[in-house]
């Protein structure tokens, strides 16, 4: 017996009509024989309107309260999705994240699956075939008897941990793409669907910009090594495609030196001028941002004559104020001569498993980049992707660039 | 130190400014010097969008599942309001049904409440005073782990259960009217506001027409004898009327001999005509409605001359169709000659304790109706009140009669 985690987005339960064409998708697996547990999210809209309104009774509201009044969402959908599938003759019961129980950590609105209870849904397979829906997004902090929610795009998370957790053969994401494309269509025409990608792979395109599947569910799927399948909800639930499989990298026949091109442009870069090159000054640097919860990403230091250097970072762009503001506060302790910023800037990354045997992957992306007049302002590299960041007004020339160079428009 | 339950129903709370007003309401108790449990209703709609969506997902749904997307309407109140308390300086936590716990029955859609933990609440006033924000309407079936509700206006009953399970001075109940009328306003503009009520007097206005509370909620108050207050939302939080208290009648000084009169246009006639009168004939009458769940409310026979009689009764409007249907297939089981029915009909009662110790009250109600020209269809009585059946377009002339013939409208 197939055992299968299918997971629904808010776009794809956004109303109830919507909400029977999952039924639907769900009816198939069964039919075909699987045992299935569904993962839902809030219809699309809900979790927005209820944070809107928490914000609304206090600006810095109760974290835990924020987070009772949001997993009311998905706890509707669960609902209404088991009803949807009773509907068409299929058994289900749905299971709120206190039930299962999810158990999490105690990180209100961003918190942690520590351990998911399985055996009350396996029992539901083995003796009613029952489906069960689940509601994603959220858990319960078991000491306080609480209900937690793992933060924006948690459902995803749920839905491969709930895969580990009761051992099923796949998790199918489906979302409103019919799978993870090689960039992104709206900006390379040419861009294609792969047939298969590496945990690894996903998980850099999933941290560069690709907004396909969350980072954390792809770090799941990678740590239990649950195959992923990323496919559409808007396919006809009787003849789907079969979307994109993230899997383990000896499970990919053919592969290329690079497999995807990501982008952001979130990203807003700072620049330290005449910084003291000396030991210590990096951590004058990088402790108040991380005390403050600034995430710090790309990092370059050039050396200048007299043992002052220059220093150049990026925050996420909705950070950039709030960096700023605490090291000018900094400025003494630190000592620089200036801080230059910009918030007009992007980063380009070119990802693939390939990259690790082949040298000089990166060299002939600059050098490409270069031939089209685009300045690189900085250059992160890893075993397998390297990022360049560069002005925000160049983005789709990079990208179409770094897309024909690797052979990635001809499928 | 006063201990309180206070209720705020759906129009109380029906967008983020108004609980925020609620927020204020709580504070000034909780200022005064009270332990305060808050028991909230879902926001003004709500439960009735989330109802649509399940009938919309099968028009035939599993309840258990309805109980579970429609909880989520309080559930996002007790959350806000939680919220809201804590923005003005006040401690307070949200407790849904399944956390306090409120236990219930597995009766799912109509629940009743079997016992409540008030352990942790009372906990949290002694060692946080920290103001226990109750999902009303709402619990839990312990030994399957499911959500119940308890049906429509059920969160009234759950404030009532939980001031008898913690204990408290008082419960009140906060509408959008200020207190319980001796009638409908809208109808009699000289109507006034009690300044109390007995229990078993409340009792029998809530069944007999009069919305201002839930008659489940009435019972629950006058089986545990909590003193329940009817009072305003809209008040100036921090100069509120008193509203009425719905206490034991020896609290009550002054007593009329009639209360209040009440009245409802949701009611139904039938007759049937020439039924024998013989032992069985009303089982064979009443059996099969009460198998198909129809109420039946005012029953009237009269007495034939060939040992025949007629057999008049009255179901709800809702219900009328049902109960002719039902009882037309019984037709020769039953035996009788024709069925009639009308739902152009109301029934208007007069309520009063004083009715106990004074001959004649309700004989001095039919002159009064009959010298107006009103036909009375039926009568029924009890120990504390009287209740008429008439056409539908006398109604608001037979309210207003009774309502002057016994001083209500004098003050």
């Amino acid at each position: 017996m197939t055992r299968l985690v299918m997971k629904f987005g808010g776009t794809s339960v956004a109303n109830v009509q919507r909400i029977r064409n999952v039924a639907r998708h769900v009816k198939r697996e069964v039919d075909a024989g699987a045992d299935v547990a569904v993962v839902v999210s809030a219809m699309a809209g809900k979790t927005d309107e209820l944070a809107a309104w928490c914000k609304e009774a206090a600006p810095l509201y109760d974290q835990r309260e924020y987070d009772a009044v949001v997993a009311a969402g998905e706890q509707v959908t669960a609902g209404l999705l088991a009803i949807a599938l009773q509907q068409l003759g299929v058994p289900a019961r749905s299971w709120l994240g206190w039930q299962a129980p999810i158990l999490t950590s105690d990180a209100h609105g961003a918190a942690r699956i520590t351990s998911i209870e399985g055996a009350k849904i396996i029992e539901g397979f083995a003796l009613r075939r029952e489906v069960a829906v689940v509601a994603g997004f959220q858990g319960l902090h078991e000491p306080t008897g609480r209900i937690t929610t793992l933060g924006r795009g948690g459902s995803d998370t749920s839905a491969v941990a709930l895969a580990a957790a009761i051992n099923a053969d796949r998790c199918d994401i489906y979302t409103d793409v019919d799978g993870v494309y090689t960039t992104d269509p709206r900006v390379v025409h040419k861009a294609r669907r792969m047939e298969r990608i590496a945990f690894e792979e996903m998980l850099e395109m999933a941290s560069l910009g690709a907004k396909v599947l969350q980072v954390r569910s792809v770090e799941a799927a990678l740590v239990h090594k649950v195959p992923t399948y990323v496919r559409s909800s808007f396919d006809d639930p009787e003849r789907p495609n079969s979307g994109t499989l993230i899997c383990n990298e000896e499970d990919i026949m053919e592969t290329k030196v690079v497999t995807g091109v990501a982008f952001s442009r979130d990203e807003a870069q700072i620049t330290l001028r005449r910084v003291a090159d000396k030991p210590g000054v990096a951590a004058a640097v990088f402790l108040p941002l991380a005390e403050a919860g600034v995430n710090v990403d790309m990092i370059v230091q050039v050396a200048g004559e007299d043992a002052m250097t220059d220093m150049t970072f990026t925050v996420s762009a909705a950070e950039f104020e709030r960096a700023r503001t605490i090291l000018e506060k900094a400025k003494d302790s630190i000592g620089y001569a200036s801080l230059t910023g910009a918030n007009d800037v992007a980063k380009v990354s070119a990802i693939g498993i390939g990259m690790r045997s082949h040298a000089g992957v990166a060299a002939e992306g600059f050098k490409a980049l270069a031939e089209k007049g685009i300045n690189i302002r900085a250059i992160t590299t890893s075993e397998i992707k390297f990022s360049v960041l560069i002005d925000a007004a160049y983005t789709e020339l990079a990208v179409h660039t770094l897309h024909a160079l690797y052979g990635l428009d001809k499928g």
